[in-house]
C-alpha cells in the first residue's frame, strides 16, 4: 500500500508516519519509483505496536527506539534481546553513592530476590527501581516488610508464569516474541493498575459508604 | 522551624518550597515576623508526601493539586474525598463518541464490574481507562477473555483487601487517610509493577536461558 493508505489503515497522519521513518523507527518501504514506497502489513503492525506504546504505555521515543532496535538486531540473542526490552521499561533511577537508605533497601531487594531464586541480571536497573520505591515507602511511614513482599511476590509470578508467558509465542519470528512481551508487560501492567485501582475504590465504598 | 530548615530537613531547595506555597501545594507556615514563617511536623510530611507523589507516582502537579485539595475540604464526606484522590490518579482517557470498539469495549468492563459486584461509581473515569488497555489488546493481537480478567480481578482484590486497605488508618484524622491511601496506591501499584517485570525477566530466563 502507499503512505497514505497507510495513514487511513492505521490512523496515524502521514507527518508522523514520516517522523517514524527518519527516526528509524518503521522500517523504509520498497521504493517502486523515485517518489513512491510500497508499505505491507508488517508496517501497519509496527505502527499499532509504536502508538500502544506511545499512548497506553506512556515511553518516551527513547525507550521505545531502544526497544525496536533490540527487535531488528538478528544477531542479539533471544535472551539478551528481550533483557533490553524489559530494561527499556524500566523508570531510571538516579543513586547517590552515598545514599544509605537506598543502600540497605538494595541489599534487602537483592536478598529477596536471590531467596526467591528468581533468574535477574545483577545490573538489572529493575533492582534499584525497587528498592527505591522501598526507601518512599519507609519514609512515608507505610514500610512493606519482607513477608509481604514475598507474598506479593508469589502471587505475581503465578499470574506471570501461568496468564502471561504463555501467550507469548517464544517458536515463532524473533520480532513476534519481544512484541508480544513488550506490548503484554506494558498492557497487563496497565490493566493491573487500573483494576488495582478499581479494587481499592471498590472497597473503600464497602467500608465507608456501605449503603452505595 | 525556620524555611531553611524545613529545607535541610526535607532535601527539597527552597525555590521549591516556595512554588509549592505558592501554588498552595504545601499550607502556609505561621506567620512570626514580618518576614519570619514557622514551618512544623505536618508541613515536612506535606513534602515528602509531594515529593513521592512527583518522583515516584510521576504525578502531574494538577492531579497532585486535585489530592491535595480533597485533602484539605473537610466539607468534603470522606469517601468523596477518597474518590477524588483516585481519580486524580487515573489517566484521562480521549473517547471518540463514534468509537465503536471503545463502546463495546467499555460496555464489557460495566459488565465485569456489575458481575464481580464492585462498588465503583458509574462515572468513574477508571472504567475508560481499562476498556481503552483492552481495545489495544484486541488490536494488538493480544486479547484478554473475560476468564482472564475475572481471575485477574479474584487475585487482584484479595491482596488490595488483605494486605494494603489494613494499613489505612480510616479511624485516625482523614488527612492521614487519604495520604495513606494515595501513597499506597501509587507506591503498591509501582512495586506491583516493578515485582511483574521481575516475574517476566526471571521467566524469560528460565524459559530461554536455563544456564543462566
Amino acid at each position: 500500500m502507499r503512505i497514505s493508505q497507510l495513514s487511513a489503515a492505521s490512523g496515524v497522519p502521514i507527518p508522523t508516519i514520516k517522523y517514524y521513518l527518519r527516526e528509524g523507527l518503521l522500517p523504509q518501504g520498497e521504493q517502486t519509483a523515485a517518489t513512491r514506497a510500497e508499505y505491507g502489513e508488517g508496517h501497519l503492525r509496527r505502527l499499532r505496536l509504536i502508538r500502544a506504546l506511545l499512548e497506553v504505555g506512556r515511553l518516551p521515543v527513547a525507550a521505545i527506539s531502544q526497544i525496536i532496535e533490540a527487535v531488528e538486531d538478528d544477531a542479539l540473542p533471544v535472551h539478551q534481546m528481550l533483557g533490553t526490552a524489559h530494561y527499556a521499561l524500566a523508570s531510571p533511577v538516579e543513586v547517590q553513592p552515598d545514599d544509605e537508605a537506598h543502600q540497605a533497601a538494595r541489599e534487602r531487594v537483592d536478598t529477596l530476590i536471590a531467596e526467591l531464586g528468581w533468574h535477574i541480571h545483577p545490573e538489572a536497573p529493575t533492582r534499584d527501581e525497587l528498592a527505591q520505591i522501598l526507601v518512599r515507602m519507609d519514609q512515608l511511614g507505610m514500610p512493606a516488610t519482607d513477608g509481604e513482599l514475598r507474598h506479593h511476590a508469589g502471587v505475581i509470578l503465578r499470574l506471570v508464569a501461568e496468564r502471561e508467558m504463555t501467550k507469548i509465542p517464544f517458536d515463532g519470528p524473533r520480532e513476534t516474541a519481544v512484541e508480544s512481551l513488550v506490548v503484554g508487560t506494558v498492557l497487563y501492567g496497565k490493566a493491573f493498575d487500573v483494576l488495582r485501582r478499581l479494587a481499592h475504590e471498590s472497597e473503600s465504598a464497602r467500608l465507608l459508604a456501605p449503603e452505595g
